[in-house]
């Protein structure tokens, strides 16, 4: 079991601030996020692509922000428990709650906050009818550790950046890439397609489109594929690995059963004060809630996390009385003992 | 008359901001500000000082961030009146405002949005009887013009970074300069303290303390002072400018008398929504207003400033249905006929 003051879900740019702004307040944070990776959005779906309005910033790469943002949190010492989708919610007798993920990871809190932003990623997948018969037995969604396919017969399925992306990697590391993808088009950054076009005349890509893997193979682990290319006749394909990358959709998915009030696929939240849920103790912030006015940015996420931190510090320390105090005047004390502060001024006799 | 779509009164990260948040939905801004520069209180109490808790930035000077907000909003040209402070505000007919200055500018809009803060920054006085008498007549509380007092005798009062810093450059213009301070200890940035020291020594700061000015002297201008050093008889200085550099104080002056729901010394606003205070088309955003659970925090004026210029847009076109788009999908145009947008990703066959 882990145990902090604050659980967050959700490790998105508004999950990462409420750490810093927890600390502000002495208490302790962990975060649990269904993508391998912190960051939300941010890493996930733009992280070379700038963003215009974050203020203080004429611009900055959705990746670099989530760069700043761990630096900024750093001395508060999150705790992360990635790639792992927090599934259930449970009250305990003493108002303190236990969050437990799909791989059955323990949290205990007295304060719960859902950072969740438009849900947990969740890879889109293929319409192949025997698929799920061979999920973690060769059909993978999300690379995680590429030596896995090392000197194996890999299949890549989707025309973005991450199809483009792993093939050029897996080129070096598998002993056959197939590229397949609907179109003849492929969407991505120029110097990934040109990559892509190099090795395929190289003869290190095969690439097959437009076509489509329409079923698969093999006793108990996947030995083959069936491509279908456009006006041919369907052909079998000896693989070990098929890997389809067709993006991840973000699902607000186990957060909907949990008893909270939900609009327009949005947790309803109490923005006249602290952004509390209708389940004391449990707020919202960030993308993942809604109320009347709420607008779906970053620098609100950042509000809304600073807001909330006030008021978990009173039901986390009941009666007790917290003045707020300047970074600037007070400094930063981290939880691994170190201090930022502005410099003293001098004050000093002149003779 | 200045016309604008949202009349900003304001200049501190608050009022900045909102130019940009403006911009975005096509909304052209002028400023008011009582002080010669913007950056509110971040360009005025604490310039050279690191702020730790601004999203995104593990640490950044107050003056740096105000910069960073200057070259964000730039290409949105907003207009700045300067040095004026807002005096009046009047409702026409057709649900517009007139807002003047004590200078008398008058400034026209379908939209006043007051972010002014704790109020604007008037000059701290010295106690002594007939100092109003020589205001403007040799007394100055802002030093605007340096030339004003070349080759001329000049009495400056403080004890803080103001005082010493202007001695310092003073020291080089005018043809004398006398430090009063009531103390003996001085508190500033250690390099002006040592400055003025060794200028002390060199005979070009003359100093006295502890004392200070409680007399002043002259037909029309001021041509002298009675300086008051602690256990001696009173003495009489001949000098043609007196600078007492006491620091600026915030005041909520006219804004009060407005007709605006105050509490707390701040505007009441409606959080639940859209930060607009008890007369409809008047929004408080920033420090300046109150509502349950606010936080004087720079990052809570830069969400509420995105809020506000929500509703102020549906204020200005109404039953015009706006679509919130993102910065990195849509880019930033400015009114100077700048683009700023996220490269393109290319759309490619490979063959
Ligand atoms: C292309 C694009 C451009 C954008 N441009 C801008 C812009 O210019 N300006 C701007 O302000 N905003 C922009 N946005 C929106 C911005 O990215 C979001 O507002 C921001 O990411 C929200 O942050 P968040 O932390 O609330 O949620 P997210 O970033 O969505 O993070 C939520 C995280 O919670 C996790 N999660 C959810 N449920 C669970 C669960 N049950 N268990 C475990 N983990 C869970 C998810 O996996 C995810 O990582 C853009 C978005 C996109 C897609
Ligand atoms: C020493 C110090 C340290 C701080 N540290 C931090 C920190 O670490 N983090 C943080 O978030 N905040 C900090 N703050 C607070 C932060 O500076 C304020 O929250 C912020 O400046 C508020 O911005 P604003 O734009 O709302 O108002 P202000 O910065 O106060 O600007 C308001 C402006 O309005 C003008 N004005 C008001 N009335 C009128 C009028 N009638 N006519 C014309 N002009 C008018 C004023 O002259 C002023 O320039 C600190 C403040 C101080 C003093």
């Amino acid at each position: 079991m882990i145990h902090t003051d604050i659980l967050i879900i959700g490790a998105g740019p508004t999950g990462l601030f409420t750490v810093f702004e927890a600390g502000l307040l002495k208490l302790k944070t962990h975060l649990i996020d269904a993508l391998p990776q912190p960051g939300g959005q941010c890493a996930e779906i733009y992280p070379k692509k700038p963003i215009y309005d974050i203020p203080g910033f004429p611009e900055i790469l959705a990746g670099d922000l989530i760069k700043n943002l761990l630096k900024q949190i750093e001395s508060f010492e999150p705790g992360f428990t990635l790639g792992e989708r927090a599934e259930t919610l449970e009250r305990l007798e003493d108002d303190t709650f236990i969050v437990t993920t799909n791989k059955g990871t323990k949290h205990h809190a007295p304060v719960v906050v859902i950072a969740g932003g438009l849900g947990s990623f969740e890879p889109r997948k293929p319409p192949i009818a025997n698929l799920q018969k061979y999920e973690d037995n060769g059909v993978a969604y999300i690379i995680r550790d590429p030596e896995v396919y090392r000197n194996k017969k890999v299949v890549i399925a989707g025309g973005g950046d991450s199809a483009l992306d792993w093939s050029i990697f897996l080129a070096d590391v598998a002993s056959e890439v197939t590229l397949v993808h609907r179109r003849n088009e492929f969407r991505g950054a120029l110097d990934s397609v040109e990559k892509v076009q190099e090795l395929k005349n190289q003869g290190k890509i095969n690439l097959i489109t437009p076509a489509e893997i329409t079923d698969l193979h093999g006793e108990n682990e996947l030995s083959g594929v069936t491509v279908q290319k456009k006006g041919e006749e369907p052909a079998f394909l000896e693989v070990d690995h098929f890997i389809p990358l067709f993006g991840l959709s973000p699902k607000l998915g186990p957060l909907g059963d949990w008893g909270l009030e939900i609009e327009k696929n949005a947790i309803k939240v109490d923005n006249s004060y602290d952004y509390q849920t209708n389940i004391p103790g449990v707020y919202a912030i960030g993308d993942v809630n809604t109320y009347k006015g709420k607008l779906k940015l970053i620098l609100s996420g950042f509000h809304e996390a600073a807001v909330m931190c006030q008021s978990a510090y009173q039901r986390i320390n009941p009666g007790k009385k917290y003045v707020m105090k300047y970074t600037t005047v007070s400094g930063v004390e981290g939880f691994d003992g170190s201090k930022k502060e502005a410099k003293r001024e001098t004050v000093q006799t002149i003779y």
